[in-house]
């Protein structure tokens, strides 16, 4: 992180006040492996989706006192939380002149019951705030790296549409960010299956050290990677469900399944994600055009286009259907989102 | 089958009857995969242990009619059946003389609700009534390799006890048989835990080909076996229940990850499968020594010693406990049971 502030010239006296919005992101081809657990470096690269309305915004304000005031959808977030902890960790390299502590205001977008991660859309929108905070006027490429160190997949919220994360070969980490690829979809949809937002039995950092480690299916993911990605890039710039959805279902489960051959066994499916695949499958055999993917979490979402959806809705009740190419909050031409108030 | 037939010296005058019965068998390494699917030659080897009590009898009773006769439990089996079809194709080398056709009256000991497939103690008794029926007295080796013609898994079923069945390596099968492993463990249980005894979704045939084809994690399967065969025979050995147990449970989920990354995906789990799972990870979490394997279905089946059983069965109810090495009808020396009725 010093590298990213000296670049920018170092820290300056902040503004009053800033904030910014960074949507949540799905990968269709998924980050599982780090080659640096410090840096979040990954063993391979990846491709998501941004969930457009469906994020965090941030309001980041120095304060004169010693500590932090962190609140999370209005509600005070306890200092000794492991949320809590992880920010000011994060924060440290921002503390100079008289306001060392800051109030962080975050609101999520994400209803805790679409069973999304928000540390993603948190440390994308984080970044963004600080880099007009501070004015550091930073690249995409430079928030990217900037939101990585604070949680992996947050390299690639911070914008809008598909980001490609780029797996780099430095050791320091500096050329491993996501680049928006290029191909709107505007028809594609993304369906919240929501089954569980309850605590996970083990975290995403934990279980992917774990497969790493012990799992000898994981051998076959990173060629698996390399050979998804290019197809799934194709597909998407053809507006290939067929295509695309079969890569980012394939691999999705491919990712489950090297976890599976961990020891001990990870599964972070529960019943219901079983019952759910099942009707996902059923669906398609009754010719619907309808993939599923899944994170590291019990929960599935679906990929379909719009002219699908009445179909889907009906056998999916409680799908929360997501446009991420027609809600797009703070779009801004720079696929960067974010506002200093002076 | 006609090499085997030519080794006995070929087809006599058949008895008047024969019976015989075998045990159905569970992997605790898996059989995953063929190397030639008319001869049922698999990829690697694999490790079993029959199921005492659960099994298959059959008697065999050559007949002048045009047709065979089959029944199951007592019951007529169609003759336009998959069951009946492949049983007639099994037996035409065995048709000779005036006498062209059998009855075949099969009994299972397995009951339906355990969720056992009973193909193989199926072929296996069968095989063995033909040993008896045409008076061959072939060995063991030849027997096995007789039921593997049947069905894969049918070569492990010869027998009590643990199994193991050498992959081979000749293009026609000679060597590809199950030999005993002679490691009794009369604490062992097996305990069925019944999921479902539904048609399957897909066949186990269908699943390996599809699996070996187009799952990269595939590719990492027989190098896992040749890990896990020997670690497992010396923990039957030392009935070190935590090592057998660990790397039967990890091979058998192994298994099934290898068939979530085919594609189509193949899933055989259902929703009480993965629920079933959690409650096994809970209550070896809790101090337990319990284990779980699975076969190419929703079932789960419970690996722990005597000991544990009053503790397993209050959280699991519905447990069927099995003592493979202290319900063995019919145990003969030779480990092949049988008899003719002259």
């Amino acid at each position: 992180m010093r590298t990213l502030i000296g670049e920018a010239g170092g820290l300056r006296t902040p503004g009053p006040s800033a904030e910014a919005y960074a949507p949540a992101n799905i990968a269709l081809c998924k980050y599982w492996g780090k080659r640096d657990n410090e840096l979040n470096l990954p063993v391979t690269a990846s491709l998501s989706i941004s969930l457009g309305r469906l994020g965090t915004r941030t309001r980041l304000t120095p304060r004169s006192g010693a500590d932090d005031r962190i609140t999370l959808n209005g509600d005070p977030v306890p200092a000794d939380s492991v949320f809590a902890r992880r920010l000011r960790t994060f924060l440290d390299p921002f503390r100079a002149g008289e306001a060392k502590a800051f109030e962080i205001e975050t609101e999520n977008t994400i209803p805790t019951a679409a069973g999304l991660a928000s540390s993603a859309s948190g440390y994308a929108a984080l970044v963004m705030a600080l880099d007009r905070l501070f004015g550091f006027n930073w690249s995409p490429a430079q928030c990217s790296i900037a939101a990585r160190l604070g949680s992996g997949s947050a390299c690639r919220s911070i914008g809008h549409g598909f980001y490609r994360w780029n797996r780099g070969e430095r050791e320091d980490g500096m050329d491993s960010f996501a680049v928006p690829v290029d191909t709107p979809w505007p028809e594609l949809r993304i369906g919240l299956l929501h089954i569980s937002s309850g605590e996970k039995n083990i975290s995403s950092r934990d279980a992917m050290k774990r497969t790493v480690e012990t799992s000898p299916l994981y051998r076959e993911w990173p060629g698996k990677v390399e050979r998804d990605l290019p197809r799934l890039a194709e597909a998407l710039a053809d507006r290939n469900l067929h295509i695309a959805g079969a890569v980012s279902e394939n691999n999705a489960l491919s990712m489950h399944a090297t976890s599976l051959g961990a020891w001990p066994p990870v599964l972070f499916w529960l019943p219901e994600t079983v019952e759910k695949l099942h009707a996902v499958w059923q669906a398609r055999a009754d010719g619907l055009s309808v993939y599923a993917t899944m994170d590291a979490g019990p929960n599935i979402k679906l990929l379909y286009e719009a002219s699908a959806e009445p179909a889907i809705r009906e056998r999916f009740p409680t799908l929360e259907p997501v446009s991420p190419f027609e809600e797009m909050p703070e779009k801004s031409p720079g696929a960067v989102s974010g506002s200093r108030v002076d």
